[in-house]
């Protein structure tokens, strides 16, 4: 799979999240990090975008929408025909949305500040995934990134490695699978047989521990279902 | 009431729309047709908000919002703490949007082609109109303009004029008065006798209407309470 990030930040490099989020992305294969300039070529937008299977929109909320030059990117690239009908270039591509907001996450929804939740903020782009009938990915947003602690952003740096290169990042064993990945890839680059070791135990037990979680799951159907009554209710209510 | 239009069309000399709009404002007092360049002076346009009480913004739908035209010019006026705490400069002004859509109304909803409602599409202004407590008024969409008859396209014409003038345009009562002022006013530019006549004549229906009107709200809501029952149920199910 094959990613490709716009950024959109009028004050790029001033920002503290969108160079760490750079800088998170340093060691990882097929992904390319391609900040947007107020001036682009529309014909080379489009190429980049046609080579790459999952397409990530990065900005911060201005206004509860994206800046003005992210608007004018999808204005311009998308625009017209190029995604629609009858061609659909961009069909079953992924489209995702990293935003940054100076809100905090308990305020977006009905009866808080903010009012509408992120997803209903969201939902133009969701729009438009649609229209060109790319796929939605559940978007990545980051509160108040400043007011975060340095273990949030660990948490953070993972979250979006795999959000930006992990196929399959919304369920369990897809994040082991991709920790499997990484590790595998991390083995290959060392020299120093101690370390070696050491990351083959780790990588053995993650491993091992897959199995035992599968064997979990399919204990906790069997539950599931021999708890559910003729409605298809679960009994626990 | 001053009322401010803000137009954002990429082609507005092109576009049949948005002249059909600034022409059917043209006798109309207490309107500025403000369409917006690419270079604007946002201290003017900060002094033009705050001097008008109703406040249109005006484009078409690009992608499920505005265009980045009108992004921009929302990012670079509206933003910093121009309209936020602790002056709130804008507070208790109205913020209305007229929209024009090449999709078909009933192609909005869910289940529909278009997902979403228009109301949830347009969330953001929502969400921004509160943000600066301004009050925000049930959006003008129109879809297909390009597509309607004659006969729509006067009904529109004195839709648009209410949304732009009216300080009460959403309910009939409120309607009626605007009707009448326009009259009042047509009156007093008249010369010719015969004209008046008629006018006045029209004036003076429509006044008495008016009164009937009430009559018959009253004589309705009689009837409504009696045929509520005791939780409040109207009975007419």
């Amino acid at each position: 799979m094959k990613t490709l990030i716009i950024v959109a930040h009028p004050q790029r490099n001033e920002s503290v999240t969108q160079t760490f989020f750079r800088d998170s992305l340093a060691n990882l294969d097929n992904v390319t990090w391609h900040p947007i300039e107020p001036q682009f070529d529309v014909k080379e937008e489009r190429q980049l975008l046609i080579s790459n299977d999952r397409i990530i929109l990065q900005f911060p909320l201005y206004w509860y929408s994206a800046p003005a030059l992210m608007k004018k990117w999808i204005d311009d690239v998308f625009g017209d025909t190029f995604a629609l009908a009858p061609e659909f270039v961009m069909e079953d591509r992924e489209l995702g949305l990293v935003v940054t907001t100076a809100s905090a996450g308990d305020d977006f929804g009905a009866g808080k500040p903010e009012q509408f939740t992120m997803s209903e903020i969201l939902r133009p782009f969701e729009a438009m995934t649609k229209k060109v009938k790319m796929k939605y990915l559940a978007p990545f947003v980051v509160h108040q990134f400043g007011y975060q602690t340095e273990e949030q952003h660990e948490q953070l740096l993972t979250d979006y490695q795999q959000y930006a290169t992990n196929s399959d990042f919304q369920d369990f064993s897809g994040q082991t699978k991709w920790f499997l990945a990484q590790l595998k890839n991390k083995m290959n680059k060392l020299d120093n047989e101690y370390d070696i070791i050491m990351v083959q135990s780790l990588y053995d037990q993650l491993e091992s521990g897959q199995d035992e979680l599968k064997d979990l799951q399919w204990t906790l159907s069997m539950i599931k279902n021999a708890g559910e009554d003729k409605n298809g209710n679960n009994g626990l209510d």
